[in-house]
């Protein structure tokens, strides 16, 4: 039975997604069992459409090149168009919304709203966003438990690599009593480019060139985007209940680079770090820059690269690294998720 | 209900698993409804003890302790002693063999004969014997399938760090094209002390003074070791069909301190890798020394430490380092082949 998806807002990551499904739907159907098919997208700019009984990707993304809106997708029997985002979560025969909006991550919308009513409606989510896990991740998952459906957000952290199902299922039996990791790539490749010698605006202009920084970086370099990683590392992999506000938070802004030329002579390294420490009164959390030992796994890590630091009571300390971002990798995150989803739903019901 | 397990062969990873189950039995009832109950040890040197409702851990323990045999545990209704491995195979009433005798890894003898004796006695098994994994992976993992049996061995490549199932689970989606890794502890932290000045001959001693290394050392620095968990990655993760003798293989006994010193000239490092390619007659393997540069993620793995890249189609290069040795660690990797198994059957049936 084909697993029935529609996207809610239609950019890089939801392309990203739509392209592996178009290049991979044979191999997913074979290995997996799992046959998708989208039924909707419903994008604020570029328009929306649904059909009972899917769309033609390949006609999407042609579409979509050719004009940049969907608009001129052609006419056909079923075909409806204009469905907002809420019509198309409440209205489309979806099994699963792929939250993919703009999303503000200060307040989480529109994708809380987005999520509770696909909850509320019995479909599946899942979704990129940070906003609705660092700010409401108890009551949503909440939610989706008590309408039986799967909220899956694996490219919160870390984008396509599994720094979230990872140590829930491959690392379980352990107590992991403290996280570490470099959560963002544009300040952890301004840093590496800072110590080869360029001035922080340098190193700031560069990474925006690259397309690593936003026009505006403050979410980069003041640690704001880590810190909501931090959280939802918190909150899902610890079982804290921590808010955004109860984590301390410092960026890179202030370091300069006699700053970084001191720690390289002592053979130290700075690095943007979240770190999470279980503790008698529950998990306490911070952001801020440290300065590493180079025998430090997180040390070595340069660019734009991500990595994170397991203490495991039976594994020992456990690290992994891997992008942070991409249209491709965090495409990736949102078919890990639905794959985990299938793979649960089809052990259930064989 | 509990899971009944029986431990064949009772060395430092078969108590270290013992000891994870006596201390945390209370939390994986609470935290996974996993009720493990020790019903058998059969250990050649150790003596051997079976009860069908279970053996007190406690004082397993404290009789090896005080007496390195298990002869003097007390008597009580319904004991049995002096079961071979065989026997406690085919006629106690475990679910599942712990299988960690001393096994020739060469033979994978006598660690093949249990498991085959195991799954046609529809009994599960974990191991942490390489052996059977790199010489009989396909016959035995037919078998237990035959037979509807779970075979759980995560623990021969990178010991509790999750080489073997975390490309299969949690990047599940992706087409791994390359695998390369530093697999082998002892000759690693050997490579890091001659960086330090070591000579080959003093590093070897230091290792073996440490416990890392054997009184042969002749499988750690040839790169046997490393070529067995080559092949149990090729067969298992990337689907192939490799034999032992078909991955050729070069240590770093050759090495000199001369080779490390010019090496670091020009910014690189020796690391002794296992390096996996799919291509297009199938996979190909090798083991031997290569010079990384320092920007590899490899390079900067030190000590004792394993890491594995992974070279993924969506999710990019994945690099998960940690322990590749250690009672506690390799103890673990048991404890999560059981919970494993215990999750899917879960699922399966509730």
């Amino acid at each position: 039975m084909a697993h029935r998806i529609a996207f809610i807002g239609f950019g890089g990551v939801g392309q990203g997604l739509a392209d592996i499904i178009q290049n991979q739907s044979k191999e997913l159907v074979e290995k997996e069992g799992l046959d998708l098919k989208v039924v909707a997208i419903s994008d604020m700019m570029k328009g929306s459409l649904y059909h009972p009984d899917g769309l033609d990707l390949k006609i999407v993304k042609e579409t979509l090149n050719s004009t940049g809106s969907l608009q001129s997708y052609p006419k056909e029997p079923g075909l409806i168009r204009g469905l907002d985002s809420m019509q198309t979560i409440k209205q489309s025969n979806a099994d699963t919304i792929v939250e993919v909006t703009f999303t503000d991550v200060r307040t989480g919308q529109p994708a809380i709203d987005h999520c509770k009513a696909a909850f509320q409606a019995r479909k599946n989510v899942v979704t990129t966003n940070k906003g609705p896990i660092a700010l409401a991740y108890r009551e949503l998952s909440q939610l989706a438990k008590i309408n039986g459906v799967f909220f899956g957000f694996e490219g919160t952290v870390m984008s396509g690599t599994p720094a979230l199902r990872m140590p829930l299922t491959t690392l379980a039996g352990n107590d992991i009593s403290e996280i570490r990791g470099i959560f963002n790539g544009t300040s952890n490749y301004m840093l590496t480019r800072m110590e080869e010698g360029l001035s922080f605006q340098d190193a700031l202009k560069e990474a925006q060139n690259l397309g690593f920084a936003e026009a505006d970086p403050t979410n980069d370099i003041e640690g704001y985007d880590v810190r909501y990683k931090t959280v939802i590392l918190a909150n899902y992999v610890m079982g804290a209940s921590l808010a955004v506000e109860e984590v301390a938070c410092k960026g890179i802004s202030h370091l300069t680079n006699q700053d970084i030329v001191d720690a390289k002579r002592e053979g130290e390294r700075w690095k943007l770090l979240g770190t999470l420490k279980k503790g008698k009164n529950g998990v306490t959390a911070a952001v801020g820059p440290e300065r590493l030992p180079l025998t430090d796994p997180l040390a070595t890590i340069s660019g734009a690269t991500n990595a994170i630091t397991y203490e495991c009571s039976l594994a020992g300390p456990i690290t992994l690294s891997g992008a942070g971002a991409g249209i491709k990798e965090t495409g990736f995150s949102l078919l890990i998720d639905l794959i985990h989803f299938h793979r649960e739903k089809k052990a259930i019901t064989t």
